[in-house]
């Protein structure tokens, strides 16, 4: 029997028990050995929980606790949970976690402590929630030099994007709609602008190229500017708009960003709605793959982190191979970056607008303006000539 | 540096050693340590070839030889493939193989004798293609209890498909348009009667049960009756016709089959068009995921197939986990099972079949017949109601 702690008895860390005991005999085969939760650290009580005795309030008694061998950390954050994950792992503690801020501030340094200590520090549920992605890049995409990762990897602004395109509802009302449900926090900021995809697509590309991509240097805008009339002109183009995260091995460097874009009907991406997210990677052998899946949710993320807890059960006292080395990759400046743009002008703008931006194609579907795509120029050659319209109404990415 | 030999210089055999030489820099690193392919087993000379000074006529040379340490089999078919992966694991060689007739007609015995021997079988590439998903299986799912599996699972059938639905052609059209481009084959027989799909769905019916699903006890039926008449119909229903392999923990038994599907435009799987392969798995805490990608084609099999080479690498004298038993699961007589059926009438049967079939839906909009959507019922009740409409001129049964 191995034993288990989780720190944090939240909406994951429940969860993981949860999942630990409902499919405990699938799991017990798996892992080729049966799993027990001993402990569950959080600062309060739980009376009438099921669990309620394995509840503890100081770490220590988890830390000191040599039968301990595997600890999820559910706690989320920055402290205590990257104090607790290093001293777990200097004792030879596997940590599973779900905590992205933390794999992406702190990733290769936790790595480097876990192979110095013959242990773990695995972050399945840290992208993706519930979708298998970071296994498969570790142990499976291991004949493919990675060229490319888009990922829809934020469930709330999915959902809202979805909710958006589907009513011709605005930004604001579906954000109250989806706090009001729960599919959007009090607090939306970390979801509506980008950060929680920032630090996905930040764990992702460091996988992609074995080295250190900090989310700090990933160019990140939200979608709080998308508007109804903007989902008008996408539907014209044949084309839905999304959250995306981007990593890209250009050839001259690593282009990473986070923003909205507008994709293509015939893009696998495109049927990817709701809360669901999707990994689409490019591969120099295999071409396109994608991994789909619930990308929030308790169970499927508690799964994630056990399935964490089942590799580590099955290599305790060896540390698996995770490419992920501490030297920081220098990104491309995103304004070097090349693609193509739409924007939509007043009216009166269109002709100027249009010569400037040597327009490929011209939408007028709405009143007193005009929507615009561009042929494909760098984000500088942009800002240089949206300077000439002060005018523009909005702009938004596209992928093709 | 470890020794590898590929038996077979065809096109995934060729596209092995292709995978192993471009991406060296990566696989190394992946695998810890550098491989190098130094036999080619093939009855025939390449004279010119880069690696002709490689290619050996007799097995013995590589079975003999203890520097071998891992052997792709790439030749297909079961014989001499099946004795050659015997011998090999037999003599400690790792096999990782492409063969899904093989593997699905040998896998526990094969699994077995890798296990008795400290080494491993290894068969991701056996189904879709480059498309990671045995390992998946294996190594991320380990937190779930499968309780269904639905899969796109044959490239040249949904490459036909794809083609009817978008050209409105007849099905002999295709099929020879098809072989002509080199995307079926010129006996096309095992794609197109569903015999391929039916390999694929009953190895990843044997990992969900971890028991034995063998391929002759799947109800299997192919696409060659689809006509481009049933394509309007599928329209008007708004799905698409694609060929699934199902395969699904039913509660009082374990339901497998390959037959063509109408499926709805809000399903994954009604995306994913040509050449492409999807699997769908359904877990009772992750919920719906999907894995999608290339599923044939030189490079992205033979992807697959270096995928396995670096996890022997990885395990070299270790067997990994793989639960599949010898023990045959006893699948549900197809008969007993359940669905929605689409049929087609003539226009003087419509009111007798109306009533026979407590239709939900009837359709007319082909000069002189009509289609019917049915209730949920068994195949059994389908075939006894349809016994009272002997003119009866085609049913498709429905995903939802």
């Amino acid at each position: 029997m191995i034993q288990v702690a989780v720190l944090g008895y939240g909406t994951v860390g429940s969860g993981v028990v949860e999942v630990l005991e409902k499919n405990k005999a699938e799991i017990s085969l798996r892992a080729e050995n049966e799993l027990n939760v001993k402990y569950i650290l959080d600062l309060r009580d739980f009376p009438g929980d099921p669990y309620e005795a394995k509840v503890v309030h100081d770490v220590n008694v988890i830390l000191d606790d040599p039968e301990v061998k595997i600890i999820c950390e559910t706690m989320g954050g920055m402290e205590p949970a990257y104090s607790f994950s290093k001293r777990a792992l200097e004792s030879g503690k596997s940590v599973c976690t779900s905590n992205k801020e933390l794999v992406a501030a702190h990733g290769p340094e936790l790595l480097e402590l876990a192979k110095a200590n013959n242990c773990n520090y695995l972050f399945e549920a840290s992208v993706g929630g519930g979708i298998p992605i970071i296994r498969p890049m570790n142990y499976s995409l291991t004949a493919e030099k990675i060229e490319a990762i888009t990922g829809i990897l934020n469930g709330t602004t999915n959902y809202i994007l979805t909710k958006m395109e589907r009513e011709g509802a605005d930004f604001a009302e579906v954000l109250k709609e989806a706090q009001e449900k729960g599919y959007a926090e009090r607090n939306p900021e970390a979801d509506v602008e980008g950060h929680d995809a920032c630090r996905k697509i930040a764990i992702l590309s460091s996988l992609m190229t074995g080295k250190y991509v900090k989310y700090q240097d990933i160019y990140t805008e939200g979608i709080t500017k998308i508007t109804a009339e903007d989902f008008k002109y996408a539907k014209e183009l044949k084309t839905s708009i999304k959250l995306l995260g981007r990593s890209k091995d250009a050839g001259d460097g690593y282009e990473a960003m986070v923003a909205p874009f507008m994709i293509p009907d015939e893009h696998p991406l495109h049927a990817v709605n709701d809360v669901f997210n999707a990994v689409f990677v490019r591969g120099n052998m295999l071409g396109d793959a994608m991994f789909y899946g619930r990308g929030a949710g308790k169970l499927p993320t508690a799964s994630a982190v056990v399935s964490d807890v089942v590799d580590c059960a099955r290599h305790l006292g060896k540390t698996i191979i995770c490419l992920w080395d501490k030297e920081e990759v220098e990104l491309k400046d995103y304004k070097d970056t090349s693609k193509q743009f739409f924007l939509r002008v007043k009216k009166e703008d269109l002709e100027n607008a249009k010569e400037v931006f040597n327009a490929e194609k011209v939408l007028e579907i709405i009143e007193g303006e005009a929507g615009i795509v561009t042929p494909v120029m760098t984000e500088r050659e942009f800002e240089e000539k949206a300077a000439k319209l002060p005018q523009m109404i909005t702009r938004i990415r596209m992928e093709n």
